[in-house]
């Protein structure tokens, strides 16, 4: 399939985080490049990409080129295009890390990239160089909202062939989660993940499944009173406004696979509650989609593994998952 | 297979809610029992299974007998040991089905039986009748402090061919959960199990996983710190004690494939984080077991389906298996 990738812009890959898995999934990508639909070209430093692939003994050339170059180099070589930061290993490498990301958005807004897809990063390593925020997902969302007209809210998807996930509370202890929860949160979540169901994913008229929070989705308030007082109220709202919405579930019970296909998403309280059944049915394969967003980003579902890092061995099927979930969904 | 059962004592089964899917479960499994390596005896209303098994048109002899009889009676006809209560199918039922459990109980103790199982319940329904536990669970503990000797903790085990998971807080809303951990819990808990797999399942030096309470094993204490104060000091009492204990291990990544070939059985924090995990790889054949008492008891995982009883297309597959797993474990 080499040359027959689909002539649309290029997808930008951030690099993520140089001295994680990212730098080597960029190689092994495009060494499988012939599994994706669409190509790609990688924001980093050419030397260090370059410097890992001979490290390796991996046959990639890496070719630096301008945006509008890259599809056609995609065939041949890995399109770089370089970042203003080199990466030396020392903790100043977050300026590129937050570089890469924001030139990727930036490929899209200029229209030379049809979509983002963005290897892991290592939070703690930026924000000592001002990096504010919990991580990608609402970095990406204030790039959008200075970059696009409009207020963006993203919304954080997992997404696997088997199972999608949207959890509506993600990186916070457990104690804050029932705090957390509100009917806006609910049902303005929901109106994004219909929305961009419909427009990005294709499904005419998504059919969102909603959790309980508390065992057996609170047993008539017996045990938990946030379905009745939070949750129930919300799909209410929701199905008033037409959409599908089921719900509060069991949590327990609605992931095995008759369940699952009563659902195209299924809306999640909190962290585990969302990742526990993707991570477990889909472990490789997960894909990290932000909803709500002006453009389309992926990301792999995994971190940057450092204790892996360099060797070669890191598995790239979340990443080939992200890339061939991007090229389905960008325009 | 009929006639070469186990010679050993029969199971005695609690027919569980009379109008469940209890009945009609005790007749499909008998139907089944060339599949079961061990006779079974049922504590119910012969009249109502006889009606029952009448109604659906199934051919499942009902004999009335005393327990001693029961093993002899299974290869021809469904053994019963008769309950004092009838069923009218009043509430007064509810005396019926705290009968049943208690005289299984009573079975295993006189050593007519060999194991208890466990029919569903209706809890709500036996509240008004002076039952006062939160379940079968409770309800079998106290039964053991009061006919055998020492202090006995019902701990609750879902096992499946998959995945074996222990839940240390259960039927609680899931704000309680954070202030419902302790140490004192978490280290008595697993000790229970350690000795019950060993004792029971035959696991020469069982695998504890025990999960984190927050996203990630709350990363450091980045999110949540129950896992510093809690979890890891709980896990260095247990490895001090002999133990082979591992975690907090962050609750997302501990349940697929090649992560559950580290461990045996998965200690988790709280309802949600344990039944997902079983129910999504092995909704049709968990199986409730009580560790910690004094004798062998499993249970159907579900509950009494009201909804689809009397029809005859309950799924006997959890039964099954606990009238199997009761079998291997009992003495």
């Amino acid at each position: 399939m080499d040359g027959a990738h689909d002539p649309r812009r290029p997808l930008a890959l951030s690099i993520g985080d140089p001295a994680g898995i990212g730098p080597e999934l960029a190689l092994k990508a495009w060494l499988l490049r012939k599994a994706l639909p669409q190509s790609f070209l990688v924001l980093a430093d050419p030397a260090q990409l370059r410097a890992l692939a001979a490290d390796l003994g991996w046959n990639v050339p890496i070719e630096e080129t301008a945006p509008a170059g890259a599809a056609a180099v995609f065939a041949r070589a890995l399109p770089v295009v370089p970042l203003q930061h080199r990466f030396d290993g020392t903790s100043a490498d977050a300026a590129g890390v937050i570089e890469a990301i924001e030139r990727a958005v930036e490929l899209v807004h200029q229209g030379e990239a049809s979509g983002v897809v963005t290897n892991p990063i290592a939070k703690d390593r930026l924000y000592a160089h001002g990096f504010a925020f919990p991580g990608h997902t609402e970095f990406l969302g204030d790039l959008a909202n200075k970059g696009w007209p409009g207020a963006h809210q993203p919304v954080m998807l997992i997404w696997s062939p088997t199972l999608a996930v949207v959890p509506l509370t993600i990186h916070v202890p457990l104690k804050e989660v029932p705090r957390l929860l509100s009917q806006d949160l609910i049902v303005k979540t929901a109106r994004i993940v219909a929305r961009d169901l419909k427009a990005r994913f294709g499904i005419v008229r998504p059919r969102l499944a909603i959790s309980g929070l508390n065992p057996h989705a609170g047993e008539g308030g017996s045990m938990g009173r946030e379905e009745i007082e939070t949750i129930i109220p919300s799909i209410a709202h929701l199905r008033a406004e037409g959409l599908d919405v089921r719900g509060p579930l069991p949590a327990d019970t609605m992931f095995h696979a008759a369940a699952r296909a009563r659902y195209d998403v299924a809306l999640c309280m909190y962290h585990d509650q969302a990742l526990i059944p993707v991570k477990t049915l889909a472990f490789d394969e997960g894909v990290n989609v932000t909803l709500g967003l002006p453009f389309v980003r992926t990301s792999p579902d995994h971190g940057t593994a450092f204790d892996i890092a360099g060797k070669g061995i890191a598995n790239p099927a979340s990443l080939m998952a992200a890339l061939a979930l991007a090229a389905r969904l960008a325009p």
